[in-house]
């Protein structure tokens, strides 16, 4: 047995610089043989095609409150991607009323508060101003929120942890036009809300927005979609998604929160004491299997590649382990050679499976140090009912028959 | 005026550390007004919508062979986008034969030749090996070929650069199957055909594919575009896009190149002296202004961002540097933090604009030291027609009225 098939931890993982040396491929018995060009294919088309693979793909877990259309969320099919990106068409959705239809040409970002000159901002100012372009993540801080679940929910990757989706966002730096309007020195929070029907309205402390935050015109290279704030939006890198106000209308600055609807009726939450955890924004450490996953089964003996994503609110992923024995022995798996910060990053390491039943969980930690928590950990101290924030592992379980379910480990 | 008002160079470039103390947002006079939310909005969606300027986004410049429908190109719109990602529907396309429909259940990858074990690959085999994923350009060589004509083609920066888009490719590294089939010495070429009509061939160095080559399986996070070569194609970072087979069918190795018709009828350039320069690979550092940009006019004075891209097929970009006097004077712009290998790249710096004319032009430089030529240099010792490999720099002339045209320097 070659040194590379030698087993780094329990239950078949292999050396994530494992080449493969048992061959997957079939032999080819007739090298030679020329397969005839088949006739002439399609044309050229204004606007590209999906395959048929690509066809099939749709947001998931879509669900809208009782009595509404608007106000829910659609979820990122996590375990039907491959790489960090999500094609926007894909990017999770939560809206509290609904997708509003803005006119770019009149819609204004309106700047003002404990500031020296109240100023506004259309679409076309904006886009005179310098502009950065990163690729991060945008979670919402419910995402895993069934991970609270006395039972473990038995849904696909996506369906538990796709509220969760990778973009190219390119925007104006919100430090500019606070710098522009005479911030105050008193003025220590801005108030941001949006323009859509339930006007989301969010506290965020002036050092976030003098970091990194951006007002984001492009996604992907292209303007925003309409349900990711068309035409503009706040863009909070590593915090929870719904502080990056959508349809964004307004920058109060103010000497204190707001202490809206948003913020204390929604996205708090309650300790085990009773005391609300406010203003929680950033996401913690956080990994999950994508492959396999509940619904893409292990149907054939053999070499397969146990991937899945990884991220942090706080900066750059430094590492991911994964246990396929329910977190008692672990291995280090390879990590995309450009990790980047706040950005969701793709971790993949071999597994050599014989039918033997498998735990899989994988653990990040980040450039800070910080170590995503088991499940336990994750949950203590918690009210009962505190779903936001969930960022502990998530095991799944592989039978004997290469079927996979979702399992507390 | 403030220091950084100060102009870096001639004609209005402003340091790309301007931090627009000139407003350009309007004083908002009722600071405090409400503006009531408006009727709850849309729903969420299965797959999501673009906004209508996204719509209004198509590929450009569609043209085929006469009598054809297939053998052709479509170009990316560069200046209608952002940041540096290409949507996949408006990547570029370059057929032969058109776009063949591939069943990936019965499609394989064959490779033989000086091989001990030759074998052949299933999408579904390709899949259980490890990949890797990276954000990086596609250039075809032939791109801004029009720039060899005596007088400049008035046409919109993607109608002349737009044979070059910007992907998050993922897929398995060729190295590893051609070591699966145990690759011998004397092997030091590979002929890579793929599955349309037209057999395109070309023949590679064995080097560049134990390198950083791949089978693309992924383009931006879902299963390749039929237009990319589903359901697999290889991928050359850096190299001219020709060579990146689509819809890849064989790897044969050999001893020597093929002389294939994509690599002596096309995809070779003479020089003045007659001679044809073959395997040009490599595609150089380049860059292009993408606004302003003919059609893109500066009907209004003040402050604009010169905003472009800029690649090298040797690796990450460097410096890119904007002369507004044609080249006589030059200051540097301001590049994405993040930049990536084989990637495009944007760059940004502030313009004061009063009505003054200008010739825009930029100007790049790798991180091997190589600077992007002038035209005159980029076509010296060129033979008549040698349209392949043009990186030569490109300028626009805004005239007094903020209209904007093509013009030599």
């Amino acid at each position: 047995m070659s040194q590379l098939l030698k087993p780094v931890a329990a239950n078949g993982l292999l050396s994530r610089r494992h080449l493969l040396g048992a061959s997957l491929a079939a032999p080819l018995l007739v090298a030679g043989q020329q397969v005839l060009g088949a006739a002439p294919g399609g044309p050229m088309t204004p606007v590209g095609r999906l395959s048929a693979e690509g066809e099939a793909l749709t947001r998931i877990g879509i669900g809208s409150q009782p009595g509404t259309v608007g106000s829910g969320a659609s979820r990122t099919p996590l375990e039907q991607l491959s790489g960090t990106l999500t094609p926007s068409r894909l990017h999770f959705e939560r809206h509290h009323a609904g997708v509003p239809t803005l006119d770019p040409g009149s819609h204004e970002l309106r700047v003002y508060g404990l500031v020296d000159r109240p100023l506004a901002f259309k679409v076309e100012t904006l886009a005179r101003y310098p502009m950065v372009t990163r690729y991060q993540f945008l979670e919402c801080s419910g995402n895993s929120g069934v991970m609270i679940a006395p039972e473990p929910v038995q849904n696909t990757c996506g369906g538990i942890h796709g509220l969760v989706s990778e973009s190219e966002w390119t925007g104006v730096p919100v430090r500019y036009l606070l710098e522009e309007a005479g911030i105050r020195s008193e003025g220590g929070w801005v108030i941001a809300d949006g323009a859509d029907a339930a006007r989301m309205a969010r506290s965020i402390p002036v050092a976030k927005l003098f970091d990194d935050a951006i007002i984001a015109l492009y996604q992907n290279g292209e303007p925003l979609r309409p349900e990711n704030g068309y035409p503009m939006r706040l863009f909070l890198p590593g915090w929870e998604g719904n502080a990056s106000i959508k349809w964004l209308q307004n920058l109060v600055v103010t000497n204190q929160p707001a202490y809206s609807k948003d913020e204390t009726s929604k996205y708090t939450d309650r300790d085990a004491d009773g005391r609300a955890a406010m203003f929680t924004f950033e996401m913690g450490v956080k990994s999950v299997i994508t492959s396999p996953s509940l619904g893409l089964d292990m149907s054939r003996h053999g070499v397969y590649q146990v991937s899945g994503l990884a991220w942090s609110g706080a900066g750059r992923i430094k590492s991911v382990e994964v246990s396929a024995d329910g977190g008692r022995t672990w291995a280090p798996a390879a990590l995309d050679s450009e990790a980047k910060s706040k950005s969701l990053t793709r971790f993949r390491i071999p597994l050599q499976w014989s039918g033997q039943p498998l735990d899989l969980v994988s653990r990040a930690t980040d450039e800070r140090g910080a170590v995503q928590p088991t499940r336990a950990e994750a949950l203590e101290g918690r009210g009962v009912g505190a779903f936001y924030h969930y960022n502990g592992m998530q095991a799944w379980h592989v039978d004997n028959a290469g079927t996979v379910s979702h399992v507390y480990v």
